[in-house]
């Protein structure tokens, strides 16, 4: 049996990550990642400019009662002019503060009069509601590197350096199906003996929400022809094939015999909880995971294992999520001697946030991922008493 | 002056959430949000079921060294016979129990002997290694309620229990454009005085990241003629208009008046930093939110203001993002008399998460919310020493 985190190494140490790159408007370019660092040709903002809607000032003429002359007004997007001593710039957000200037008075503060203007303050510091050149990014720097994973604000900090193009990893293609006799798809009769199928739509919403391409191929009979078929049509039209379903040891699962007799596969048992069998190998150079047919260690284990590999082969740079230490709100008295991801939320009493559990565990109880936000980790032969730390890991 | 929390309880009194519904397949509805209740007409699982390759058995026959025939072989989705006394069935993960039967006994403690099996355990607990019928969803439960936002275990789980199509709310469409003068798009040469667009840019992927539909009506010019056409167009044509820039009190921001022209605002000075103007009103009975034209305040009360005020809008019934509490990692000596909002992240040290933060909260400063991971609220007139709990909302 492998460790969780001997598993995850291993996974990792294989992946070849994709050369395949794309340009993409930043307008389409959430969720992408990044194939080359982002690097500024200009200073942001590119000249000082002001913070409010005010007076652009020399602030050694500032004095309590003095009258200034108005000799210019600058708005957002056009240049002033040179500010001549003992003058005053009417100046708007964003604008470029003009030469000789060297800060703000905020427009609450002046009066306008007869001749001009004069402020409620006698005094103002050098650079004062200014904001210099270079502030945000500064000429040369590397905004944004290789392998980052696009949000909202970082197109907005990429639009904010001039660039309207980027080149990014095309998305990988992924290909899955199901097995298993006893499924129905949802939408047929009920079958006596039968369940419904859950983990293909498992699947359908957790590869397109990481960004990926999904080929589904649907549910295929258990047997080992079709489950051959299915895996080459998969591997000829897809960058990686993930299963779901029949990697346990009983006769009837198929997907083993039918990976080793056109590829190669290690089949693990993983130690942990739940989701014990877990498979991984190649067929025709394309890699192949393999997770449990139980719908609740099939997203367990998609989120533990196929979810880092995936993201790396992807050029995803961080793909091991971080947890967050928090106090339990829930005594685990049975030590076990596999690691255990048990469904958990968390709740707030007062500035207490805590760690909270689902009352059945039980690897068969779906509806426990549907209430949970995240998993929290009981380490191997432990237990946890109330208010022990333990590690949660959003979904 | 209205307060962080003020704002908010008034804009989601102000929403009249849509009643545009569609059929989709869960195939394809992630991220969509459910217009009724998702009642189950079935028990999951329908009959009991083994947990496990193995033996289904009666636990009264088990004796250690006794010879059990092998009476029948049940596969999933196939259905056994009844299981006569002093016999036992070979049975398979998934597979309805064979009635007269309560147990399983894994494949590992059994042996393949001359005319039949015997088991490597002297006793079975009744019920041991059996999932039960509706355990994990029973009959006329609700297993998702109108209001929430699918996530692909909840796909998962209806498919569990054979819907294949489900009523959603239809996405909201929201119209965007961003004004000011000082602006350039990405890819147009640097001019001086200018300064790139990023709002659009962060808009283009904050909408569709929450699934909604964008309708990007681009830059407007600062002038109030085309302003109000470009209202006029964005309420003819969208749910929602959301707009950047324009908001302040200066002479060159024309949001204001145009919306007043053809429409009502409320036009707030909001208690936090950054970002303090927030703007609110109709225009022809479609709601119009104005956020501030600084991207860092932008994309902030996108966050606090339009995100909860869209959700709720689009159906979603929890849309106000939960505080995790945890320590600080800095101290913050200057009081404000706003709230702040402070671009942070986490960090772990061992088994302890703190809340860390960037050094230049400047609002002129992108890079910070690109750095960052969530947002850590000082409250008005506080200090925060290192240790301190805060309370930090992840994006």
């Amino acid at each position: 049996m492998k460790t969780v985190d001997e598993a995850l190494a291993y996974l990792l140490s294989k992946v070849v990550p994709t050369t395949q790159v794309e340009d993409v408007s930043i307008h389409s370019a959430l969720g992408r990642v990044l194939s080359q660092d982002i690097t500024s040709q200009y200073n942001v903002p590119p000249n000082d400019n002001s913070m409010m809607d005010g007076y652009a000032v020399r602030a050694c003429d500032i004095q309590a009662d003095k009258v200034f002359k108005i000799s210019q007004r600058i708005a957002a997007g056009s240049v002033g002019d040179f500010l001549e001593a003992e003058t005053v710039a009417r100046i708007f957000t964003g604008a470029t503060m003009p030469q000789g200037a060297d800060s703000v008075i905020m427009q609450e503060e002046a009066v306008e009069i007869e001749g001009g203007i004069k402020f409620l303050v006698s005094s103002v510091r050098p650079a004062q509601n200014v904001r210099h050149t270079g502030e945000d990014i500064s000429q040369g720097a590397v905004i944004l590197a290789k392998g980052h994973k696009l949000r909202a604000q970082d197109l907005g900090l990429i639009a904010s350096i001039g660039i309207a193009q980027i080149n990014v990893y095309q998305p990988l293609t992924i290909a899955t199906f199901t097995t298993g006799d006893e499924l129905l798809e949802p939408g047929d009769a009920p079958e006596a003996g039968k369940i419904y199928n859950a983990n293909r739509y498992i699947l359908a919403g957790l590869i397109p929400q990481l960004g990926f391409e999904l080929i589904d191929l649907g549910r295929v009979p258990d047997t080992l022809e079709a489950t051959i078929e299915t895996l080459k049509k998969a591997v000829s039209i897809a960058d990686v094939v993930v299963t779901t379903g029949g990697v346990s040891v009983g006769d009837e699962d198929h997907i083993k015999p039918a990976v080793e007799q056109i590829g190669q596969l290690d089949l693990w048992k993983v130690k942990m909880k739940p989701g014990k069998p877990l498979a991984y190998g190649h067929v025709m150079n394309k890699p192949f995971i393999g997770l449990p047919g139980n719908p609740v260690s099939a997203f367990s284990t998609f989120n533990l294992f196929a979810r880092p590999f995936l993201l790396s082969m992807q050029g995803q740079k961080y793909v091991l999520p971080q947890p967050i230490w928090l106090k339990a709100k829930f005594d685990w008295t049975k030590k076990g001697f596999r690691q255990e991801f048990v469904r958990a939320r968390l709740e707030n009493q007062g500035k207490d946030t805590v760690v909270t559990i689902f009352p059945n565990q039980g690897s068969g109880v779906l509806t426990s991922t549907v209430w949970a936000d995240g998993l929290a980790v009981i380490p191997e032969n432990s237990t946890i008493t109330k208010d022990d730390l333990v590690a949660y890991y959003p979904f």
